[in-house]
């Protein structure tokens, strides 16, 4: 039997052909660069039979090859078998990347194609710069695929829901007149906006379209006096038309935009974030006109939370908090004991948020790492792939739930028996940097990159770090990770930063990896406050919003300062008390014990 | 008798007529951007009589107005007086800038003048913005004044001496090897160097035209086969002169640049700094052709010290901390036992850094200022107008030398009899702040923003902060305040950072400012050095050239933490280590009581 890559890349070659198309580029995403892909469009699943989430191949006629990171390399060989398609293993030394394969293996006088709704405009614009004054054609306003895969899953179109205004705080019309503000602001007659959370943010609504991520497949194109909103019909009842004839917000057909765009009325610059929008948008845009490439205004806005979400979060945070603290208390009293397994942990958390009132689905798939497994950043265990769970060493859980009235998002590393020396003084470390960050007073026209060092110094002065930024911002019953600020130390010149502002929330989570031994993550999730205003500015810090406790059995307290350990003694008092109520008999003598002051 | 600045002004404005300008701006800069100037380049002082170091005068025919900032208004009040011409405070609610004030009272039809050669390229480049599509000319080729002023200095032409090789440590050929290393990265086929000390640092040349700087007015022209170095004939000996042939650099008169840039062969783009040239240079230079406008590549490679400069950097830092702390024993052994006031306290420290063996001149003038009077950040004592000095409260002195071997800047506050407790706090805490950045560990890819916080936690945490950097450069036998890097905490967007690398120099100088209170500053010098490499990137540290008590009597230590203590002491150890050779007898008990552990 023929393998099925090696048919369907036979099949793709045929059409390429007979489009005149050299090399065709296949990306993971969908045409709106979501974290998490639907079905519909696994089409370099469908055409390579690699399953990992992040991966793109290139075929040509002589070649087809499939770029991956570390993360998937044994898995992309074993699932790549047989296919002939080459694996070409990212950030490795001698690896290409995919524009520098294509500069070397493209002559003049071809083509390379895509679909230009999956690919972003960046990208795109890289291609273009790549190829500057060559003679290499880009088509792109086809998806050659979609004739070749017969049983390709229905695009996805979940029902839409509107967020009431006692969740949300602020109408979709209030909402829009501040966007619009903003785009007088730049001078800007339209606003193209096709990022999902942005738009379920803007007009109150939220569905199920993408996994984890609340949000219906749109596009909305705002001027001064329309507002349009491009959705699937099916994903809309008559009552959520009503709510949008309400609103003033005119509905169209998801799939109508494209010619839209074509033939719409432009009366001045059309503002279409460069960082958020397909390339094939972003040409017909240009097209229209002039553009303005910067990022939407809507980021911004959506990041600072209006006290109704916060009176929500803060409510919601307490609840998953418990429901951690549960589990928690659950896997200490049961590893070793009983047969447990990281998949089977993972259903057992993933069990116990589902209760609280107001749940509505994970924010992300739960990471539930054992030993040398929470090493790896983004572990995965599966029904099929796990490590069974014993009465020794670490055990990492990085989770969080969609509620009504919050995003959530929460990581907790407990000792399930003995552990070493190092490994608690790695703990430890990490618990200071978390509370230290947390702790800190800053003053307005900080961003996170000044307050980075708080988290990383307990760390960075064992000479270790951690490969990934320290904190980044939450949706509110929207996407777990969303910006634009962040707290990250790195300077890269001409990237813009974000200045912390109250409302925001933000993660804090350093950690310790360390390959093939254990993996440290502790994560809170943080509100900015402004605290004193005084002669000198405004002073600002943060207030915890994730009350779980920091297991104890890990700590060594030489490892701190004074102020250290009163900032977990605090912390762990404020924990006792926020948490006491939701807890009783056995388990509320165990929250005693586990937030004792040491 | 009439007012002298009044008939000056009426003379200018003979002069404005008949060259047909309408409004003339005079502002307090040499042809260099200088940080001090000189006598010839006093003309705003000439024309209004207002001796402060920061002043811009706009000469209309119905107006005089002076622009300057909150440090002068008392002074310029009284020195304007009877002068007719209007005080513009800088800042103060209301007080338009020159270019709004020029925006609002410049009619279409007239012109603005001013000396090309002193205004910056980029306060020319905004007025252009401010009447971009009006019909105002700018008339800016020619120095108005100069006929006027017929007893005005001569222009500083100082001898200039080369640096031998065994103090610098590089070649004029190695740095200009490398100079042109950077243009042909940028694709530059000439680079112009208006900015002396960066000139000075390329030839290892030094000179005196500049108060403290010990530069030559000069500017250099640079391109691959060529060095012509523009200079007065009246500075350079024979010796000089054969230097620079040895060295194949071509010395042309200093005046003669202009018409050079007008003449010259020119085969591809002039990188010209924008933020260091002047309107005139720079639009010469665009006359030319293609201009690169970014900083110029001189500043990183000045900025990184060579192991032979930094060897004399840690001699002189030492010989320089000796000096110091003699002369703070001394201060606080006769405040209140003698007459004493801040500018004989100045002369007698100004005198013991003259002894140094290999002293040059001072590096900046000494500040020295007691009780309120240091609260102010700038403040300088005269003969004149002075505070006497009791044995009681806080005396603050910031000072530097130039040295055959190093520039030095370094700052202590010292208690001379009863503080009070709040004042031990500030003290305690700028303490601390100075020590924690010291003693900061960070991972290459970190710039001052990334580490500013260290210095300035402990007074955020009081809700104090001090209205400026932490820290700055400092150049070698050259400007005590020196670029790129900074340590600074305020994120403006568009503005590029510096990395901090190894062999950098960099102040760490947190204070608090009490106005008509008290003022504390505790400034040292540091190093930055490479250390541990590992997988997880260069791990980088700082280490301390300064080696200076820190006054014991106004350290409470219950406002440390145990680290901050641990950190004092090992500073205190060091510092007696380091400074006990130099010091004898009673001295020497002095110094072993001022560095005791606490």
């Amino acid at each position: 039997m023929m393998n099925t890559a090696k048919q369907r890349i036979e099949a793709l070659r045929g059409a390429l052909k007979q489009e005149g198309i050299d090399f065709y580029i296949v990306p993971t995403a969908d045409f709106h660069n979501s974290e998490y892909v639907d079905g519909y469009f696994k089409v370099r699943e469908f055409l390579s039979g690699f399953t990992g989430s992040n991966g793109t191949l290139v075929v040509s006629a002589g070649e087809a090859g499939l770029w991956t990171d570390g993360r998937y390399f044994v898995q992309a060989e074993r699932e790549l078998a047989g296919s002939d398609i080459t694996l070409y293993r990212m950030g490795e030394e001698g690896v290409p990347t995919i524009q520098e394969y294509l500069k070397k293996n493209v002559s003049d006088g071809q083509t390379i194609g895509f679909d230009g709704r999956v690919i972003s405009a960046s990208f795109g614009k890289k291609l273009e710069k790549a190829f500057e004054g060559r003679n290499v054609s880009m088509v792109y306003e086809r998806d050659i695929v979609d004739t070749l895969w017969t049983d390709r899953p229905a695009i996805p179109a979940s029902r839409v829901w509107a967020v009431p205004e006692d969740l949300c705080g602020e109408t979709a019309a209030q909402k829009l007149a501040r966007v619009r503000e903003k785009m007088k602001a730049e001078n800007a007659a339209h606003l193209l906006v096709s990022k999902l959370d942005d738009i379920m943010w803007l007009y109150n609504i939220r569905a199920n379209d993408v996994a984890c991520n609340p949000v219906a497949l749109s596009y909305t194109f705002i001027s001064m006096e329309e507002a349009v909103l491009f959705i699937q019909k099916d994903a809309l009842t008559d009552e959520m038309r009503g709510y949008f004839r309400d609103n003033n917000i005119v509905c169209r057909e998801y799939a109508e935009l494209p010619g839209f765009l074509e033939e719409c009325a432009v009366c001045g610059k059309i503002w279409c974030a460069e960082s958020d929008v397909s390339y094939l948008l972003y040409r017909l845009v240009t097209k229209r006109g002039g553009v303005i490439g910067k990022d939407s205004p809507i980021g911004l806005l959506k990041a600072v939370k209006n006290p109704v979400e916060l009176e929500n979060i803060r409510k919601y945070y307490l609840l998953d908090s418990a429901a951690l603290t549960k589990f928690l208390f659950w896997m200490k009293k049961n590893a070793g004991k009983m047969q447990l397994d990281e998949y089977s942990a993972a259903k057992k958390l993933d069990g116990m948020r589902a209760e609280i009132d107001g749940f509505i689905e994970l924010s992300f798939d739960t990471i539930s790492a054992y030993g040398a497994n929470a090493a790896m950043m983004h572990y995965e265990a599966t029904a099929e792939d796990k490590a069974e769970i014993k009465a020794e060493g670490f055990y990492l859980v990085d989770s969080g739930g969609q509620y009504r009235g919050a995003t959530t998002d929460v990581t907790r590393t407990i000792a399930l028996g003995p552990v070493t020396d190092e490994m608690k003084k790695h703990f430890t470390k990490t618990a200071c940097g978390m509370l230290r960050l947390a702790d800190a007073k800053f003053l307005y026209g900080c961003t996170g990159r000044n307050v980075d060092i708080m988290a990383r110094l307990p760390l960075w002065e064992c000479y270790i770090d951690y490969k990934c930024g320290t904190g980044h911002g939450i949706g509110y019953i929207l996407n777990v990770h969303e910006g634009p600020q962040s707290i990250r130390w790195k300077y890269v010149a001409d990237i813009g930063e974000t200045l912390l502002e109250q409302g925001m929330i933000v993660s804090d989570e350093p950690g310790v990896y360390i390959e093939g031994s254990h993996g440290i993550r502790t994560e809170n999730v943080l509100e900015v406050v402004n605290e004193v205003k005084n002669g000198d500015g405004q002073f600002m810090g943060f207030r915890h919003l994730t009350y779980v406790p920091i297991d104890l059995d890990a700590i060594d307290t030489s490892y701190m300062e004074a102020s250290d350990i009163r900032k977990l003694n605090d912390y762990h008092a404020q924990v006792y008390e926020k948490l006491a109520p939701y807890f009783e008999g056995e388990e509320l003598e165990q929250l005693k014990a586990a937030t004792r002051a040491v």
